[in-house]
């Protein structure tokens, strides 16, 4: 397949919302003991989860290491595809391919330059070439020529696209030291508006608390569909949370889609503060470079990192008295589509959720 | 995928002749320096000169490791698929897997266990564990399920099917002492109807002259079509060759195929012998348990080694007086295909040819 140097906005493809049909999904399993405690064994317990209630749905294909290529064919259902492919973590959706369509179905992707949430500033492993590697083999496995940017730096979990022309994402993030540093803010909206093939970019300030990929707007902010947004909420104004939704609902607020829309904003509430045990901190290796998971450390939970697919949302839920506010309200969100809550404090563990380990391929030409 | 445990021949699903039509075509690239001179480059080479030929007439594959990934995307044109997938050589008509169809076109395959041409009684290399998984992983990508035999050895070299009801194997290969020493001819034969669902074996005596595969029958002979076979051939009677040949001729000559038919036999001359040299010898890094390659040595030289695709036949051919002929034999005999002669002396040093490094997956149903 072909590395292109054109600009997906001059050649006619986009970013389709995640909520657009879909051909599939993809994923990655988890095994690096150095972030998933116990030998990652509880975590590929949720993953399989994951992909089977996914495979449900939609074409499911499991990323798996040479290493973990059995283990992940035995704990998965027949109907979730397995293919080998290298890789440092399992989060797809920030070092996977970020899909594009033009108005004929035919697909091309972006392939980001990716270094771990932050590269030798902030990022959360050494090394993370196979990462970097993984869009380029998602593109050739789906047969797609890909955009690969070796002078930006994204990851698929800080943006989020309405399909319709706007992209969502947070200052926090993109304008962050480990990433595009030599970049103005307007050249980074301009590589927005060129590969996603967007006219305008809304800017929250910040994302979740305490989230280690510099507040990704994955987990605080999404599209429910063009002109509607769901985000993380807190009515605790002491939890250092608070600021950070009520500063994103005002800014949201005062602001227009590409469409000139105002935006409906639903307020989902986030379950109350999760923190590591002793035990789940004890179960993970420790090594130089990685980011370690400490007893006590507050972990970024929030319902808002589910996950769109064809017929369905999987939502990740905590065991807390808010799973089952967060279950309602996206029902009403999502009134065509299965809500499927799956407990993920194990993959919230691992430093994201639902919406972080998968990564949709949006459906093209009509005869897929 | 699902792993099978019943029987092809009962559900129906049969190996094509591989001159039917195909939906793509597999390879492996070439990287072990213990078998490949010069760090493989110059395999390397002719591999993707072999990869470029078939992917002008149908979707090829190159299943590369993570290593050699990026050389390898590099050397091979945009139309040729890459995907990761470790192994231990780059024989996949060997290791790789036979796929089969119904009459709905529905794909199966057949993942026989492999261990590199005799194990540890004459194997060419050790270990060949990521080669055995090759198969599976081939049906993963592909979305087939497969029937496993784990106590069966059988590399697809070793066979050739007509598609109508006959197999063409060899004995000096199939009743080798390193491959399924403890089952009968009756045995083997059963087992060969069962998962290639065929009705009768043709079992050739021997194979080509000192090939190190204990005499695959894709050296010697191959079916054109049914009823008609190409067989290797030479007129030297000092040749060792000579008697290999006459007395296959002399088998043939007397069979029927499954449908009572018998055979159309075509003599093509082998090339004269070919033998390696000091400097291809000196190029290949000596490791304990693998095959060495000595000065002197002669090579497995034959053009029925061909691979015929969609509208092609790919030849190896030698520098040799003989190439013309079975050039221009292999026109006749195919004469609704292009005949693409690619110069093969690298692929044979590393022990083989062009068959042998190609696997055909079928065309299924009608809308592939």
């Amino acid at each position: 397949m072909k590395k292109l140097n054109t600009i997906p906005k001059e050649d006619g493809f986009r970013m389709p919302g995640e909520f657009e049909k879909h051909s599939g999904t993809y994923m990655i399993w988890p095994e690096r003991t150095d972030n998933w405690r116990l030998g990652a064994k509880p975590a590929q317990k949720v993953f399989a989860e994951v992909a089977s209630v996914i495979g449900k749905y939609e074409a499911m294909t499991m990323i798996v290491s040479k290493a973990q290529y059995s283990n992940a064919r035995a704990m998965l259902p027949s109907y979730v595809r397995v293919v080998e492919m290298s890789n440092d973590d399992s989060w797809v959706r920030d070092c996977g391919a970020t899909f594009l369509v033009n108005d004929k179905g035919n697909k091309r992707a972006v392939d980001w330059k990716f270094n771990a949430w932050g590269g030798l500033v902030d990022g959360l492993y050494f090394p993370w070439d196979s990462d970097d590697k993984i869009a380029q083999k998602m593109c050739e496995l789906e047969g797609v020529d890909r955009y690969r940017l070796d002078d930006f730096i994204l990851e698929g979990g800080s943006i989020h696209v309405d399909g319709e022309g706007t992209c969502m994402t947070t200052e926090e993030c993109l304008l962050s030291a480990g990433r595009n540093s030599s970049m103005t803010k307007e050249e980074i909206e301009k590589t927005l508006c060129d590969y996603l093939n967007v006219e305008k970019v809304l800017w929250l300030p910040r994302g979740i608390y305490n989230d280690e990929t510099n507040g990704h707007v994955d987990n605080m902010c999404t599209f429910v569909k063009p002109g509607v947004v769901a985000l993380a909420w807190t009515e605790d104004e002491n939890d250092p949370q608070y600021q950070r939704s009520v500063e994103a609902y005002e800014y949201l607020s005062n602001e227009t889609d590409a469409k000139g829309r105002k935006l409906e904003i639903h307020k989902i509430l986030t379950p109350s503060p999760i923190l590591i045990t002793k035990e789940e901190s004890e179960g993970v290796d420790a090594v130089d470079g990685t980011l370690p998971r400490e007893e006590g450390d507050r972990m970024a939970a929030s319902y808002i990192n589910y996950y769109v697919g064809n017929g369905f949302v999987a939502v990740p839920v905590f065991n807390d008295p808010n799973d089952a506010k967060a279950i309602e309200e996206l029902k009403k969100l999502y009134p065509d589509r299965k809500i499927e809550p799956i407990y993920a404090r194990e993959i919230l563990l691992g430093g994201g959720n639902i919406h972080c380990i998968t990564q949709q391929v949006p459906k093209g030409c009509s005869n897929e």
